[in-house]
């Protein structure tokens, strides 16, 4: 049997998640969405996780106080000890009959620790659908990416360091 | 066309939301329910709205720091101004397969207000089912008890001044 | 010598505590009862306790930002390992002279806990003035009351779990 | 009549409220008297109110997790537009029968604004005990060492700020 | 003359920053992080600013209750209203001698908006060193590439709802 | 080698800073100077510290919603087992281009424990410049008076406790 690869959470944003300028804060949008894909990686691998990359984390629609936020995770490319969770959020505006709109995507990478906070083994997917078997070999072909891109920019780490300090 | 008359909100609990004793507080669930109530009082009727009662609020279960708390808001009785909704809150453990398990129910009576902070008519609920029925008419008796008591409470209320105090 | 039955909290309420309307959140006023009936139970009985119901909780009045929310939590029932306390909230609005008003009331019930979060016994009350022995007796009609209610939805579940989902 | 001079806050402490080692975190403490002095201050002058220095402030005991915190704010000196509170925070530790002890205390200066957040006149204090009477000598005595040591301050400005830089 | 491109900020991390295995959880670090953006770009650009991507956020090293932890955005790259913004995450353990060590990073874009929420003109950015010079280029490649990657899954996006919901 | 005695934190100032007439909260500044002090504190005698007293805590400025807040702690006086600690904060209003601005400042006591939470030695400070100099005298001095005072009140104390309950 497939394991559970997605997790719903939602809630109602209130004054003192608002930035200075009066909209909720793009921060406290990213700690929902950290929570929730930590809750989707551990409820799927059974074990201890961390947040270990963010990807590509695009605002489309602004959101306001008042607002019923659903963010959901799904778990869409498996590794050996890492998971990638496509996170998005919906935004229910309570004061009108509209469906709910996309105002965020990102991707997340948690990483499987045991109980020395080491990588440990994930159980491997179960891909049902021809759109789930798409959606894994791209979230492959982003960790592959990720891994060369870590490489390049460990050789070129000493120039890095100048640009910023 | 019937309005929409459920909402479902949920959160993973964090180490900021335990007692003094370690388990989640009370208190914080407590929140999240009336906010829910909120909302869905909120997006049945269009107006602002107000908690004005909560009755039969009883734990079942201990919630505890790391669980998806789920927390859902239905409507089960309108009255002219009034609208009642029975909140449950299901926990699901996330270091485990088990299904999510019935922590926590209450009634919350929310009143809609208009622009002036003064009482407002609310739609009339659209019943499709029996087992909706069925809780109309409990939630009307509920509504009428409450008015009942309220009034006996009025005429002890010197009474219940000199406990208190 | 009796022990003692009251626990008063109290608080200016701040903007990190409103409603996206403006008023003060029910839920935070919920949580302040919770954290006073939690106090008082505590000092009374001298061990863990946990809420177990929350009953009549009614609001009278709005409370705003800036407002000193006075809140009392007094035992009136003590069943074998259960306290029934009488919470009230008072409201002190400090840009006037007027005397603190009523704002809400409702009754809580916390059940004592031993090291193992089994229930455990209170210690009976002593009961010193014709109020306190009156509060005691209506205290011990609604715990009756609740059990049977419970004795009587457990019958009924069923129905009750179809309404909801 | 003479106005109210005094007030009360408590709350039980929350395991979000301790610092890094356990206890309950200082400048929490300082946030609920800053808070309580901020109360009194408003009441008393029936006007807008803001903080202008704290002296003296000195822990005598430690507070823990679960304590209830009491924090009393007397106003002790009123000047034109200034009013000295005395601050005192005690601790009742829910978990024994031993009156609340002495853990904190502290002298506030509050400034009255108008609405032009300017300085504006409060009213005189109506002394009623020999013990009022000594406490207001004694802050008008304080009062006037602020305004000598702020003088010799302002003198010696550039020492100061090439110490600290 | 040129305007300031960097800011930092930087806090002790306290226990209600903890996730549910005991270190600071990942998204109050990127709430740090968001701000500290934001920070940077309203100071540079002199108007409101919003975020609108958050990319190749990577945790090094996990942080811990009573880190001091230091968060720098400097920005890199400017466009016509959008600001690309470089930053990093230094973690100093309080209880050793050790310099601080980087523990994340990330790039953050910002946009500029006027009164009404509409994008506005940034001041054109005055590269001073060579690497300044460098990681500007680098920032053009990588803002090219978002909007390239736009234009794609704009193209593709029934694929994507599907595999979500 | 001389230790590090400087420590440096700072925050953007959200809207749930606020008091309820729209300013930072003074005990919100209050918070975080005491957790700088606690930093500097910890840092330079590698134990565990606490808050003893807090002196001549004086606001300059007030400071508003969406301000850079930097507060930077500097020991200056060195005892055997407790540190004085001058603690400043500067405001870096975000929408101009104006320096930091001095807001406030105060002089913070903290005491070195052992892991039994007695008072233990702290490594003697190495005095570098004139000015190190001055301040350190300067800090013996108001040690000194601090114990005297403590002294005198100690014989005055029941006076002291008419006159606030």
């Amino acid at each position: 049997m497939s394991r559970k690869t997605k997790i719903i959470t939602s809630q109602v944003m209130m004054p003192n998640q608002t930035n200075p300028n009066g909209n909720v804060h793009g921060g406290d949008i990213m700690k929902m969405m950290d929570s929730t894909a930590y809750a989707a990686a551990r409820k799927y691998s059974g074990t201890n996780v961390v947040t270990a990359r963010v990807d590509e984390l695009e605002f489309h629609l602004p959101i306001m106080i008042g607002d019923l936020v659903i963010c959901t995770a799904k778990i869409v490319y498996v590794g050996s000890s890492s998971m990638e969770i496509f996170v998005t959020v919906d935004v229910d505006e309570l004061d009108n009959d509209r469906d709910p709109q996309r105002a965020l995507s990102a991707f997340f990478t948690m990483v499987a620790l045991d109980r020395n906070a080491r990588p440990t083994h994930v159980p491997p997917m179960v891909l049902e659908t021809p759109e789930e078997q798409t959606a894994f070999e791209e979230g492959k072909r982003r960790h592959e990416m990720y891994k060369e891109r870590k490489k390049q920019r460990a050789q070129s780490k000493s120039n890095e360091v100048k640009i910023v300090i």
